[in-house]
């Protein structure tokens, strides 16, 4: 499974830039470079180097210089592949950068495939494969939320869980086994108690790996916010207020339905991804009667909603809105923003205050045009998804792979489970549990195939 | 002048890559690196550290983790800036460059300003004004001729050749003054034959360096190529040819007039830059008459004029459109394209043979369509330039302001050769050659002054 090659790729960003990165992984990275690298000073060769030195000098295309360059010696296994690296900075001219790929594939090294170098690094030991995984993560993070999971990630904090996760089943096989071994005299070694006990335990880590990717696929796409109210409430006001007010990238990204235009903005280093909502009236036109359907519709797509409510209403009105909504909305979070308190009704304010919320509803009197408390509408927010309160080892599945792994290995424990409660044979539940191995075994990579790792380090961009 | 302050920026190409390069320098650049980096294996802090070393570790915001990173130690005065430099080298992420930047700013350092880094090395004294320069150039370059050019010039070339000059000049105006502290005595310690010769050989060199320009423009810019011909001969087919058959960049630019649209191609490293003409044909119509007026006039921003004939016609209609051209072309290559060779008449064919060429005239048969000989065309485009007789150290001007320097400089030498044939007096003379030296110091930057420098350093980009 191990390629011989030595690769070779831009690994910084595409385009001009002051420099640019060339980066060679292979047995012959520094044989090749040292075909083309000329040091004026010490006239050493790299070889002769010592690992993890920078050396400045020029490479030549024959008699053509093509640039002057600072040149960095790893020695295997003391690189990010694990094999001999040379990585190349030279000026940041697309030209050149190009000029220097041709060289040494001229002098011998491959193009390397899309996150190759990270693939490499996997097979010669240096990451499992949820931490290849997570490098492409930490590279794609655009947000605090999402860097913090990946780096955690990559630093094996997922692997370990799965590691002990592994580590109670074998525990657990053990004892199945041993009975096996004795079946004929018909003893339980393992205390059935004892068992059910163990998978239950194993069934509450899986289950909460697994809900964790709801989260996960929020923080690395943004947590999906609805905007919901009646027409006139200062809806638009709001989201205008909320995309403004945070100096922050804004960008249009067309979103899973194709009507939708979508709004991601970064608060604080938390992405949010606001949809855009019809407003709600209660009407009897059939066409409008739809729109405001989909708009309902969306609060299922939505991770937090926030009801926009008009204090300048009588409150009666306002509470049969938010009974609506209630209604129609599930596990999301539910906030409430009272909004144009500086003209709002006292008596609708002070009912308000008086509303009855469940633990996750709140609500915030703000009055968006003057963005008088934005900023507690916003903390609300961030609270809503708990990403502030994320642990710096929290281990939250980000990986759609992970997640139907994570999936299956829940199915086969919950088998197990349900199998100890029937009180069937030990090698049934011993199936189960290898089976349930397997898949976690298949976040790893303790168990891969080319299939698989072809499938996963395509998405890479080339260079890493 | 010297800034003390410590300045950082990325240093890569922008956006998101598999790794990407924050650069600090300045006398506390290993210190605020020490603040923030922490270097697992060894513990040792990076002013500890050798320089020219490569090491691995993490950085931290307080407790929390930004990520791990790979840091390049340079110690004054040798680096790129000449001042203490700490490169780190992080995952591409946008979100990530960013904070660290933005975490390096938080303690001490400040953003780069554009072309800082260089600016710095300038007044450190690691390269003089015009190889400052040359490193944009060499950045900016987009083919081979462009980046020979830039190369040549960053490392010194044109600063030898200028200081050659100086050295002459300084001879000459050392002959004058001896002359002017005798200048009672009435003697003539210059043998003013000998200075004659000797301003005439800085002249021819002055005029030669500044008349580069222009090629040095076409070197930047790309050859500007017009394809002109009488309407159905095959001007598109020949353009379309051209661009598709090198896999070459094509790229459409908007050209120095707003109509027109060029396409640039870089062919075996040298970049074309075409024009669109209007197909000719005589005609009374005054609309079209306009039109191909235009199409004459663009003939005067080319360098290379290729005039396309079909040698299906009579070779009297050829004749006849070739004296059109010659008449209306000045110093231009002009290369004819005798297209539709696999089809022409041999009597136009063998005439076109007897044709008399001027020495910056060529013949070329081609079939267009059938991409015959376009090979031969190309050569000839490339020879009508002399680029790939560029010697390794050619010095060409390809900098507007090193051109009006020179110019200015040329100006006051014919100033001092017209004043040695009106035998005017030493002190007038010594006064123009002061002036030429000035000029020319203002090219090294032995001559500089804040204006000029922030006129120069503003156009670079942050991070070079």
């Amino acid at each position: 499974m191990l390629d011989q090659s030595t690769i070779c790729a831009i690994a910084t960003s595409p385009g001009m830039g002051a420099i640019a990165t060339i980066r060679l992984s292979g047995e012959k990275a520094i044989e090749i470079a040292d075909l083309v690298f000329q040091s004026p000073k010490s006239g050493k060769k790299l070889r002769d180097q010592k690992p993890n030195t920078l050396h400045f000098g020029s490479l030549y295309d024959h008699d053509e210089l093509i640039d002057e360059v600072v040149v960095a010696v790893f020695h295997a296994p003391h690189s990010f592949t694990g094999e001999e690296v040379v990585e190349i900075t030279c000026h940041g001219s697309v030209y050149i950068q190009q000029r220097i790929l041709q060289l040494l594939i001229l002098k011998g090294a491959m193009m390397a495939r899309p996150g190759e170098y990270t693939q490499r690094a996997f097979l010669n030991g240096k990451m499992d494969l949820s931490q290849a995984e997570a490098v492409a993560d930490l590279i794609a993070s655009t947000n605090r939320a999402a860097q913090k999971v990946a780096i955690n990630q990559m630093r094996g904090g997922f692997s370990t869980e799965l590691s002990n996760l592994r580590g109670e089943l074998l525990h657990f096989i053990a004892m199945i086994e041993l009975e096996l071994d004795f079946s004929e005299e018909d003893v339980e070694f393992a205390d059935r108690q004892q068992l059910k006990k163990l998978v239950s335990k194993i069934e509450i880590i899986l289950r909460t790996l697994k809900d964790s990717f709801q989260l996960g696929n929020v923080i690395k796409n943004g947590i999906p916010v609805a905007i919901i109210g009646d027409t006139n409430v200062g809806k638009s006001t709001l989201l205008n207020a909320l995309l403004n007010e945070e100096k922050a990238i804004v960008s249009d990204i067309h979103g899973t339905t194709r009507d939708v235009i979508e709004d991601v903005v970064n608060i604080h280093g938390t992405a949010f991804r606001f949809f855009d909502t019809a407003g709600i009236r209660e009407t009897t036109d059939e066409i409008e009667t739809l729109g405001i359907e989909r708009s309902y519709n969306k609060l299922d797509l939505a991770t937090v909603v926030i009801l926009v409510v008009d204090t300048k209403n009588e409150f009666a009105v306002i509470s049969d809105r938010i009974d609506k909504i209630r209604a129609r909305i599930d596990s999301q979070s539910l906030i409430i923003a009272a909004n144009k308190v500086d003209q709002g009704m006292a008596g609708t304010i002070s009912d308000l205050k008086k509303l009855d919320l469940s633990a996750n509803e709140k609500l915030v009197f703000i009055a968006a045009k003057q963005k008088i408390n934005l900023e507690q509408l916003i903390s609300e927010m961030q609270m809503a998804v708990s990403l502030d309160s994320l642990s710096e080892d929290a281990v939250i599945v980000t990986n759609v792979r992970h997640f139907e792994a994570l999936t299956h290995a829940y199915e086969s424990i919950e088998r197990v489970n349900v199998g100890l409660d029937n009180r069937i044979s030990g090698d049934f539940l011993a199936q189960d549990i290898r089976q349930c191995l397997h898949y976690l075994g298949e976040i790893t990579g303790a168990i891969s195939n080319d299939e698989i790792l072809g499938h996963i380090f395509k998405n890479f961009c080339i260079g890493k």
